[in-house]
């Protein structure tokens, strides 16, 4: 079976940090402002299979991006979770390394006049919560998100 | 404020791998068999803050402790997570890294004649789930999983 990740990699859209082995972009769920998944570029089945190289870029994408997020948007904290569950449900699963990267927030942040708030901040995450922003909206996260790194 | 986890970690029970920079114990928590926390022996608030032979010793623990769980209780594959929301809720938080380590099972695993069954396998964790188990299972879960490290 093929790697539906290993397509999708080629030609992903709202990308916010690239390093040799990780790709990071913005989430299309926004509940947590900044929301990223960054991808394995390899094709690997689980965080065992990752090779020395790859295992220290990723340490590098977790700098440059958590810097990148709390500078540009006033991330108070991270969450960070490699889970690939939803491979498994496959006959066949094709697992693919990615990390789901939810920043957290201590206060209110608004951006382009749309309001963000972490209600859940010092508490897991809420798996239910599904926010869809605009466009435009998207376009000025991932611009902040990449400032916020090359600053 | 002092930190809970730099005391907690010096007297751990239930230790199934210690490497340079992390210590991996049983959790308490036992719905997904194995699971484990992985606690960076030095004090660091964030993944960032991990220096670079801590981060590649993590990699060190992460193969070691993957390849022991699947050997010995037949983990499928694994979720991993870095969330340390709950230090937030202090007033002055002090988090200290660790990683949620859930092994995933596709079948039924008996460990001394209790059954271990996934019941979201495919899915995300029932965060809602509690078990726990016997003292006697613990210690066979415990030696089942640094034989299969040491196999």
């Amino acid at each position: 079976m093929e790697c539906k990740y290993c397509k999708l990699i080629k030609n992903l859209d709202d990308v916010v940090l690239e390093t040799k082995h990780w790709k990071a972009k913005l989430s299309d769920e926004q509940s947590y402002l900044g929301r990223c998944v960054v991808f394995s570029k390899r094709h690997t089945a689980d965080l065992s299979e990752l090779n020395q190289a790859e295992w220290e870029d990723l340490r590098n994408m977790v700098i440059k991006l958590e810097g990148g997020i709390r500078v540009s948007l006033g991330a108070r904290m991270f969450n960070w979770a490699c889970l690939m569950n939803n491979a498994y449900q496959e006959r066949s699963p094709v697992p693919h390394v990615h990390w789901h990267v939810r920043p957290r927030y201590d206060k209110k942040v608004k951006i382009g006049g749309v309001l963000f708030e972490d209600r859940e901040f010092g508490h897991n995450y809420d798996r239910r919560r599904h926010r869809v922003i605009s466009k435009e909206i998207r376009e000025v996260v991932v611009k902040k998100i990449i400032s916020g790194i090359r600053r």
